[in-house]
């Protein structure tokens, strides 16, 4: 395993998994983020190149993982106008393992785009958060040719707990945006129920204890339900990621001609924070909406006391 | 602990707890249901008394467990007009545990009620369905007198695997109606995310398995993500019993001035398996709902197909 890697979108998951990448003794070789000072700080940390064009990440690294924003940002750093700087000049043999959470369809243009260089692309789309990054213990679904995925294999092992391949590219994203769409309910569902255990005076540490017992067990009571208690919303995964990956799975299911009221309901909350100028809060925020007596002031007015 | 015991309302949940008390040598004297054959088979199981008058069961009995369908129903069994039938006629000493999941003010109306006529009276919710009504490991959440609590205390356990006691009568019911709010919108969001995962071609197993390893994932996916899958919805707790709680919890929020958008659509939800004349069937059918091709035709309609 001597390739080089290289690293597109160095924020709070990009970086991680560099840092664990480094770690396990791997080659990481070459760092790139639109915040360049980001990239700066984290290449003086792991001891390798920040570059400023996408080309060089390319020309300095075997394997390139990518993690940008969504699907505006892939389409932009995986560019075919030839005037523009693009991870596709000179990709000949290159591997792109791309593990934004993005739309299926993004995956396949860009697969398509790849090919077209001689590169291959795999979609390594993350259902877990920033510690795991850091301790190599991701839950990572895997799509797109099946030699891409063999040539990324052990080094996929070593970011994960848990690597699946579930079949060629896009397959991936859709099973993301799923798991997506259905913890962000569950989320906004949680935090409606809390709200309502405080305003009827009900001790709310003793309610969590009861819905974890009970049929109102979740995941995101666990991770979340004690942060919306404590207004603690520190950024694991925003709102504005929640409110554009439940939009994606509203795509999919709009073009399926399925209706689903809940889906509907949790990405108008979460956009609802981004309007209200809470978008960079934690998914948990969604709480700031529900509890009595928190409702978000318009950006611009005055703050009451 | 030699008082005996009786039961008011012997469906699916009445029925276990009868038989769970009967097994642990408690005296379980008389029955009662609205449904006078269900009373009578239960009773010649149990070698008890079937009766067809309440004030007969507070007559044979010394605690009489209640367990009905909704408000209407604890308000008619608990009639104060003196022509009427009721569990209220020479009720002296008497302790009614009510079981039900209804509005908590009507916990507090009957409680008066029973003061009034020299009895007692106690909450207790329970969070779990039928083979833990069965097998004695129900989780129950207890409110009202504590002497009432404690008079009680040992059968409760006899009962249960959990047994907490919230505070005064109406507690109980608001932690309930919260849990089955919160269970209510997990079920819902988990119907929606299967139904597009199915319509994206996803294999539903797999999903899951995601799902369950995941931020998606809830105590609802355990119990009811399968049947969802495949159609299997034998009722444990209908989605007419859904719809009534939800929309209990909704009465409480309106009170509070809170604005619960999940809460609502999923509340809706169940109104239109009702409409659909689906009500009977297990909460996991919602998914009839959403699965693509499964949408219930309108009662007398014909049959497609």
């Amino acid at each position: 395993m001597s390739e080089t890697i290289g690293f597109v979108g160095v924020g709070r998951m990009g970086a991680n998994m560099a840092r664990r990448l480094k770690e396990c003794g791997y080659p990481v070789a070459v760092l790139y983020d639109v915040n360049t000072a980001l990239a700066q700080s984290l290449a003086s940390e792991l001891e390798c190149k920040a570059v400023d064009r996408l080309a060089d990440v390319t020309q300095l690294a075997d394997l390139v993982f990518t993690v940008v924003t969504d699907d505006e940002a892939m389409r932009e750093i995986y560019s075919t106008e030839s005037e523009r700087d693009s991870l596709l000049k000179q990709a000949q043999g290159k591997l792109f393992i791309n593990c934004a959470t993005v739309s299926p369809e993004v995956h396949t243009e860009v697969e398509k785009a790849a090919q077209s260089a001689g590169a291959q692309t795999l979609e390594a789309c993350m259902a877990s958060s920033i510690p795991q990054a850091r301790q190599g213990t991701l839950y990572l679904i895997c799509a797109g040719q099946k030699a891409a995925f063999d040539r990324a294999q052990k080094l996929l092992q070593d970011l994960s707990s848990s690597l699946s391949y579930v079949g060629g590219t896009g397959q991936a994203a859709k099973v993301k945006a799923l798991v997506n769409m259905v913890m962000n309910m569950n989320t906004a569902a949680l935090a409606e129920g809390l709200a309502l255990g405080e305003a009827l005076g009900l001790d709310l540490t003793t309610l969590r204890e009861v819905f974890g017992q009970t049929g109102a067990n979740s995941q995101v009571l666990k991770t979340d339900g004690e942060d919306m208690e404590n207004r603690d919303h520190e950024c694991f995964f925003s709102a504005a990621h929640a409110a554009k990956d439940s939009g994606i799975a509203l795509t999919l299911a709009n073009r399926c001609n399925l209706d689903l009221p809940l889906a509907k309901a949790t990405r108008d909350q979460y956009q609802r924070m981004i309007e209200a100028g809470l978008g960079e809060l934690d998914k948990s925020g969604v709480a700031e909406l529900t509890f009595k007596g928190r409702q978000p002031k318009k950006p611009g007015s005055e703050a009451s006391t």
